[in-house]
């Protein structure tokens, strides 16, 4: 709207001053109209305060100011006339005192005060005559003070009853009769000496309180006395005040309850809660247990449903208030801010009451604004509404006052509870030392209160008598116009025993620990059978250690990651109550078990070897020598293929199945943007966007945990899904590898211990490969043709992917022929760098006897190191690890695409959990998704810049292929 | 503190119920304890409310329940006792009524009333003589209302001075004077037919106000009269109430402001400032053109500074509070939340008048709070404390009222503003019908205030008087616990004039606009020259627009990141208040631009292009040529360092300088981790991080797109000054590619244009690269000691890539050999697909053709197709187009690594602009860096693959290379 109608103002109405000057006459609006700033307090004793100008304005003569009234100086009567302002007449000298009303002048039987009325010490003072007629001298009466009159003048002139706790025959509360606040009572019902002190604990100095001075006596003897139903109150209000404590020596506020409560109570030593004759419920005894038994004895009759037709989440909770002086004020609902200190919209602060939120608030609060809404404390007994139509019932709530003393003990900071009723809010009241009109030198401010549920587990949404958990914080008063109260809060928990959720996860740990004890050892053995070593050295502890913790971590993440999706789904999907979140306290230990997971998985994965033995065999033979004059050199076999199938292998080493930036992604897509995140919240609802209006919990660290593990499993595992569609219709990067080193006619071992590994036979079905384009596009359609021979290893087969078990005696072999190579790597080889020749041309000459005895290999060419296919058992592929142990023969087992575990291709499980992992163990500390993607984003990259730097190093080593090629 | 103790409850006292009734004979907690639910209205005529037990209690006999305490029956006088209880006693007939006090019996001189006190009409009743003594017969006593006694009976039976308007001989209000709220006006200075109707024009209907009824006419006549302070500004108010609406002719509350106004003020027709003799002060003429020359013509004497030692930011303004009577309450600051209705902290709410923080908060508010915090509406004049220590001097605060009607026309609706003050925030008071104690039939809420401030552009912090604009909203009361008041709003606006601003930003457009064209218009003669057409046709015409449109979108980019920097640094750093944001509104436009730029730089990037034609031309001669006897089939020359070549080119062709996954990650950081979109918040702090406890405004449209484009524009060129270092110091695909080449003795033709293009030299310096290890190995090492030629085109230069401009012969030629490959690729082939066999051997001859061909070229085999090699002028690089014309000799010109220009890698710029807005349009939309995020993802993705089939396809068609090679 502004927006719209400003432009008027922009363009029509600009114009400059001096222009304006000539056009209007009226030039008001050319110099600001700006008026000086006075208060009342700024006018002088003969200005008023005009509040229509804002300003002090001179009074009439002979008038004086009342405020923002002018009155007649003393001595002067006031004319009335028909105007606004008065008129003052000085009264004559016969009659120099004027009249109460201030319009006439009288005659004074006695003195005159210093405001000019007449003054009759005690007495009443006449002015007017029965019939209103003024009298010529004021007339000063006596009040008849004994029986049957028992009248005291009142303030208007009048003679009055006296009050009804005077002795009867007379309105004097005579001697030995004790007076206290304008009550007469009889002598010796109480010790005089009641303790007005209040005891400021946390500041270490007390205040004689003016309020405690005023009633504490009163109260408490009228109480005794008369059982005055508000001078009891009273009385207990001014005990809650002390927090509940007392010193049992003094007659503070507590012990005169207690010796009220005890006198009027012979007979029973417990506070009774049926027998109260009048006093308020303060305490619930002293019984040692008898919180326990409060708390948990019989739950509410009420039950809470999330969901269903019986849906009610509707905590009611109905408090009794009274104010200081111990009337009864009214009935109010908890929950529309009158425990809540914090400023907020009703729908946030009612949120504090639906049954399974954590609700938690807290602000600073400025003391002049609790100074200003809170002028006397208010009290009040909370109790639980149990419905019930016609006959509602309400239960009372017990309430543990955290700083309650006795005997200058902090009882409630201990061991045993001991319960009590009534709370006030904010106390500025006591801490007023001379004049309850005065400044507090202390408030006492409730800076924390606690609604504290615990939760049966009894599947039925019952829920335990709830208790109010108060902590009062006091505050020296110095400066009330900067000072704050720091830290307010308003809570409601909710605790459900979690030792059995605990144990069930201890006990699948332990199970679960326990196979992977077994499991391990069992990777241990099979690796031990296929590096060929028979020796259990430090060497074999160690990779069983490393098992171990790839397992133990795989345990710890199964369990972690199942307890959480079991927290959120049971928690959030729930109908009735039938678990609760832990608190964040008791997160603690699954923390500690998700660090376990992820360092543990950490250590695994920093294993991931990079140092597979890799050789390519290339079968292409020279053509000259197919042509018959093998005297002449033959034509060199082209290394090209050699170099385009390295190349290859160095780029799928850190391909995977799932693209891990997507992944990403699309978590914190579905996390952030989707609004899954709000699934953590600390709430029982399941709605994944929440109204900004709406009052938004704490997240929990286990639903987070949960949330983040099963969003990441489950895209993870699409993916993966898709990939395998993907792969089967389109493209597949192993099996064009494969298919590769079938074209170009290139085996390739791959050992990945001493002796066992991988084989992929690559043989041209051609018998060429080394060709032009020509021949290869006819090669190729051939093959599409199906006129030429199958790929497999075994004639009329096309497996091409093997598991090897080998010999000793073969592995020895191929170890003897590698010598040079390996010489080469190690040793001090930069410094005969120069004469670098040597060593190179044993290199080729090692690749070429390689070449050559590997291929005699494959075409068994050696007897005594010949080998066997055969199928591998279903039970050998579970257990990954071979029954047989090639002892005179080599065993190559047909497992198709098996040789990708020696790339992040073939370990995506590992991946993809470490990933998980450390997504989670960021946002665990950090609580943010984004930061944790981020995070997981980089060591992504730089896992993978690490794998695929040293793979690339152990090709280079192991294949002779320059590192210039592998781009 | 509960979980540290909570065990002890847990543990230690939880005991079944039947083994406590063992051990404990008081068993009060094996049962709850519950009461029933008994509010004071629930008591019966005979009972009393018990306050302490929250019951019923039964009063004793011959007593009536009094709210909480019991009094006597009627005709029973109180016998005091000294115990709570109070004895009740008949009076004896001869006594039959009760005194005033209730503790006597009296006799009555005229008739009983029905509560059994003696009647005495319009008379004082006396019971006890002036001593106090109980008279045996009360007396009636009329009081002498003449003068000089002037009395009226009070309520406590004394006779009282009557109310001073009345006339001087009696305190009777004879006719014809009219007596009104208690005092006597003189005839005929009022109509008496004041319109006490309130006109609630939102629901259609009118309200007869109790309170109107009551004051209306009173406050008017005593405002008119005895020029009353009080009551004017009663009438005042109640004008306020009415939202300063009236209708000219009925006299409603304003128009008897009015009326008085200008009686009292009859030389002037102006509402005056100054002069308002005891009226408050409510509007400001209704000249044409105040309202322009109220807020505009002097700036406010208070300057505002963000920074350095001068810094003030405080907006301070003072209000004055009167009640609905008329009275001064008291001076009160603004900001603590009397205006602000919204619950909310100190903190945040006095955010609203930190100068230059754009503050809005807005809730719903229940209209059972709002009838209990407001039971009667206070009234505010608003002023702005300019300061100045002992003489402060306060400016006065126009307000607009939107509502506000004259003859039933909302003239604040319209063009021209009618200025006023004094404002309400809830009347609850005037909706009242019948009573002002009964519940309001509506209610009337300020549901929106907003303090406009127009800030000139003097850049010395000044700004011009702030205007409040109120909108009142009226809501019929239906359903008080559940109605409420929804979006109510408090708002802090600025506003500069921004046409300036606006005025630069078009002019920028304009200029580079114009540039763009003559840059685009360059650009289409170029491309007209490298496709060696001189026509203009409409291909010429649509590749003009489509360089345009690139252009202009550079041109829309470039002003818009500008644009948004300039706020980002200026707004968020300046020291005075130079520059400030526009308002959402004023944002249009910009978005406007953004939204051009980004479809322009879709269109442009949508043709990037991928159907460059590619060559490998194959130096490779067979080796047996070589060794003499050419009668022999030679050996075919092996096609794999073919593949090789094309693989990599697949590979690098969406290869880009930048990582663009690490690129968004990055944005994504600073954006949401480190806080940096704290930045984007309409107001002048430049911190990252804000206190939870802190007011966030709202984010700025602008500000977040600075922010994003310039993070983003930054990481971009980080990332590629780090990879310009990487690509010296490491790795450069682009030079392993051309190394490649080289080595494997294939050089690439790529022909862009039809006859323009590159030209990579790859010729091998060893004559022979089709070789196996040992050779390859020695000639790499023989190159590394420069025992051999070096690598360029030219002898003795390693300049190996060049731009091409062919002539139009050479590029006929070239397609004619070319022809049977584009043929197949066009027609339908697929339905030869059987008889696939002859068009593949022609494709083959071609391929052959024109490795030969292109070779000879190279060679300078061809006169007639000869060329040139030469250096290219700086100008035409910068300009992009060769001044000259291939016309006899095809034209080499150095430009090392030009061919990326083919790739992703040259296009870096065209890319990284795109990808930023993409981002920024995506958060523009939606307010999400994280969405913008996975979505610029998401994009990236699908053209790197959209582009990389393309590619491949186009690599597959042209090379010959089959297709899965290319993995």
């Amino acid at each position: 709207m502004a927006t719209e109608t400003l432009p008027s103002v922009f363009n029509k109405h600009y114009l400059p001053c001096s222009l304006l000057l000539l056009l209007f006459t009226n030039v008001l609006y050319c110099q600001q109209f700006i008026v000086p700033f006075k208060t009342p307090a700024d006018c002088g004793v003969e200005e008023f305060y005009d509040i229509s100008s804002m300003s002090c304005v001179r009074c009439g003569s002979n008038q004086l100011r009342s405020i923002t009234l002018t009155v007649c100086r003393t001595g002067y009567r006031t004319v009335t006339t028909d105007k606004a302002s008065i008129t003052c007449q000085q009264c004559p000298t016969d009659q120099p005192a004027v009249t109460k009303d201030g319009f006439g002048c009288i005659r004074c039987p006695g003195s005159i005060s210093d405001d000019g009325k007449c003054l009759c010490p005690a007495d009443t003072v006449l002015e007017r005559d029965v019939n209103g007629n003024f009298l010529d001298e004021a007339k000063c009466e006596a009040c008849n003070g004994n029986i049957p009159a028992l009248s005291v003048p009142n303030t208007f002139g009048d003679c009055e009853r006296c009050q009804a706790s005077f002795i009867n025959t007379s309105c004097v509360c005579s001697s030995p009769n004790i007076l206290a606040g304008g009550l007469c009572f009889p002598p010796g019902i109480l010790a005089p000496n009641a303790n007005p002190n209040v005891n400021y604990a946390q500041l270490k100095f007390s205040v004689q309180s003016a309020w405690f001075v005023k009633n504490l006596y009163s109260s408490a003897a009228a109480c005794l006395v008369f059982s005055n139903l508000t001078a009891c109150q009273a009385l207990g209000n001014m005990c809650v005040l002390n927090m509940h404590s007392f010193s049992g020596v003094s007659n503070d506020a507590c012990g005169l309850f207690n010796a009220i409560f005890r006198s009027k109570a012979a007979m029973s030593s417990t506070h009774d809660i049926s027998y109260r004759s009048n006093l308020p419920w303060l305490y619930y005894g002293d019984e040692p247990g008898l919180a326990g038994r409060v708390l948990q004895t019989d739950p509410v009759p009420v039950s809470f449903s999330f969901r269903g037709k019986n849906k009610n989440t509707d905590i009611k909770l109905l408090t009794a208030v009274y104010d200081v002086g111990g009337q009864f004020v009214r009935w109010e609902a908890i929950g529309r801010g009158n425990l809540q200190l914090c400023p907020d919209t009703a729908v946030k602060k009612s949120a504090a009451l639906s049954f399974g939120t954590a609700y938690k608030e807290g602000c600073d609060l400025s003391v002049a604004d609790l100074l200003e809404n809170h002028p006397t404390p208010l009290f009040y007994d909370v109790f639980m509404d149990l419905g019930g139509g016609e006959n509602r019932k309400l239960l009372p709530l017990p309430t543990l006052v955290y700083n309650q003393q006795y005997s200058g003990r902090f009882i409630n900071q201990m061991k045993n509870w001991y319960l009590s009723r009534r709370m006030f809010v904010v106390d500025t009241l006591s801490g007023r030392e001379k004049s309850v009109s005065l400044l507090p030198k202390v408030i006492r401010v409730a800076t924390s209160v606690k609604i504290f549920q615990l939760v049966p587990r009894t599947q039925q949404g019952q829920v335990f008598p709830p208790l109010m958990i108060i902590t009062y914080s006091d505050l020296l008063i110095t400066d009330v116009n900067s000072q704050t109260v720091s830290q307010v809060t308003f809570a409601v928990e909710y605790e459900m025993d979690q030792s059995d959720a605990r144990m069930k996860t201890d006990t699948a740990l332990g199970v679960l620990g326990g196979l992977a004890v077994l499991y391990s050892l069992l990777k241990t053995v099979s690796w031990k059978r296929r590096i060929g070593s028979t020796l259990i050295d430090a060497g074999t502890m160690f990779k069983f250690l490393l098992f171990y913790s790839g397992d133990l971590a795989n345990v710890f993440f199964v369990v972690t990651a199942g307890t959480g999706l079991y927290w959120l789904i049971f928690y959030k999907a729930q109908q009735f109550v039938s678990v609760l979140l832990p608190l964040p306290a008791q997160e603690e230990q699954f923390v500690t078990y998700i660090g376990c997971a992820f360092s543990l998985k950490f250590l695994h994965k920093l294993v991931l070897q990079v140092s597979v033995d890799i050789f390519l065999i290339d079968w292409e033979r020279p053509r000259s020598k197919a042509s018959g004059d093998s005297k002449r050199d033959p034509v060199p076999v082209s290394i090209w293929r050699t170099y385009f199938v390295a190349n290859e292998w160095n780029e799928i080493q850190t391909f995977r199945k799932i693209s891990p930036t997507f992944q990403i992604m699309a978590v914190l897509f579905f996390l952030e943007v989707v609004g899954f995140s709000n699934l953590a919240l600390r709430d029982p609802w399941s709605n994944l966007s929440r109204s900004s209006q709406a009052y938004a919990p704490s997240y929990s660290l286990i639903l987070r945990y949960g949330l983040a593990t099963s969003l990441w499993i489950c895209i993870g595992l699409l993916q993966i899904f898709f990939t395998v569609i993907y792969e089967h219709f389109f493209e597949d990067k192993i099996r064009q590898f494969v298919d590769l080193c079938s074209i170009s006619n290139i085996s390739v071992l791959l050992l990945s211990h001493r002796c066992f590994g991988y084989y992929i036979h690559g043989r041209s079905v051609h018998g060429h490969a080394d060709t032009n384009m020509e021949e290869m596009n006819n090669n190729l359609k051939r093959e599409a043709e199906s006129l030429c021979g199958q790929r497999g290893l075994l004639p009329n087969t096309d497996i091409q992917t093997f598991q090897v078990s080998l010999t000793n005696h073969l592995r020895s072999h191929y170890e003897r022929i590698r010598e040079p190579l390996s010489r080469q790597r190690s040793g001090p080889s930069r410094l005969m760098d120069t004469s670098v020749a040597n060593p190179f041309e044993q290199n080729i000459r090692a690749y070429h006897t390689m070449n050559h005895f590997l291929g005699s290999i494959i075409d068994h060419a050696h007897p005594d190191m010949d080998y066997i296919v055969k199928d591998k058992l279903m039970f050998e592929r579970v257990i990954g690890m071979e029954f047989l142990e090639p002892t005179e023969k080599s065993i190559f087992y047909n497992e198709a695409h098996s040789f990708s575990n020696v790339l992040f291709y073939g370990n995506e499980a590992t991946l993809l959990i470490f990933d998980t992992l450390f997504f989670c163990v960021v946002d665990l500390g950090s609580q943010s998704f984004v930061l944790a993607a981020v995070l997981t984003y980089v060591q992504q990259m730089i896992f993978g810049l690490i794998r695929n730097f040293l793979g690339r190093k152990n090709l280079v080593n192991k294949t002779l292929v320059d590192e210039r090629f592998l781009i």
